[in-house]
């Protein structure tokens, strides 16, 4: 019973954290998804929230921080498929955020981003880490077609992600052409076929 | 002596038109380099430059239009070379931009343009056609290579351009790695190699 007790007086503030934190990302989020990075001063996020501006200032020090969590709530961090073959996988998961960049929130919302990081080299530093890890999924499928031999091991993973990546991202802010099937299609044929050259 | 005179009379409010349209848009450019995108509003401008609000928007219906003309000064549109092969013209096309890329004014000001085309459908579309005159050099190149029976009738010339220019504003916006000599050298290869496997 004491111990009971006990956890549930040591739970209660981190429940209370955890939500105020919660609150504070959402309205970040939500500030952002509306109106563009501008609009999302460390003010606009307390009266959004109703969270203390000191409080939040505890959680996160600076803006940048607050900005790039509330980014990486929005889920654009994929699972590696596994599918037996690079081929496969790369369709799994191209497909994915193919269908994804169109209109999904953290699609929105990373050119405020890309926008602020041009002058404020923390932020750079932080979205260019964050972007890392939503990489993870693509270093996995590369280093297992690697270990079946499917494809060289000289090819540098971070070339070959730059060459499925670099395509989707170029239409989708760039150029504005259609994520289409034969589009995605063309972009995986052509390093699953370039790099079977090279075995 | 009357020719003359009359020529005088006649170029002179053209001149005068021609040099407050180049405040203008020096103006925007200053300021969008300097502030981004969310400080160049026309009162600023019409600050910055001297020139009358109600000027601008007669030359600018928009102010979208404004910034977009103040972009297209910054000379993003490449020549396309011709070297006789598309390992060649890309080598010089793609190296030209991978070393304006990290700080050409052009490239620092973009991700602004990118941001609010976001929210602005209109912005969004002034981007795409800016964009894709900036493209030219490389449809000429792709279209010569064809010509040569170098690459493939079937590619699609649009295809080929998205997976030379995406992984360069892919590395310099998403990931942010270096755009160095053995990057864009393989991003040619994968190019020229692949494409010469369906000739």
């Amino acid at each position: 019973m004491v111990t009971k007790k006990r956890r549930l007086v040591a739970s209660e503030p981190d429940g209370r954290v955890r939500r105020s934190k919660e609150a504070v990302l959402s309205a970040a989020y939500r500030l952002l998804t509306e109106t563009g990075l501008g609009g999302v001063s460390v003010d606009a996020v307390s009266r959004k929230s109703g969270v203390a501006k000191t409080t939040i200032y505890r959680h996160w020090p600076t803006r940048s921080a607050l900005l790039l969590q509330a980014c990486s709530k929005a889920g654009a961090k994929p699972q590696a498929p596994d599918t037996g073959t690079l081929r496969g996988d790369l369709t799994l998961l191209l497909g994915h955020i193919a269908t994804q960049l169109p209109d999904a929130r953290w699609a929105t919302v990373l050119p405020s981003i890309i926008d602020a990081a041009e002058r404020d080299p923390e932020l750079a530093r932080l979205q260019a880490r964050l972007h890392g890890e939503m990489r993870g999924a693509f270093r996995t499928i590369i280093e297992r077609a690697q270990q079946r031999g499917e494809l060289s091991r000289r090819s540098d993973p971070a070339h070959v992600i730059a060459r499925v990546m670099g395509p989707l991202f170029y239409r989708r802010w760039f150029s504005r052409e259609p994520l289409d099937d034969d589009f995605v299609k063309s972009v995986i044929e052509n390093v699953v076929g370039h790099t079977k050259q090279h075995r």
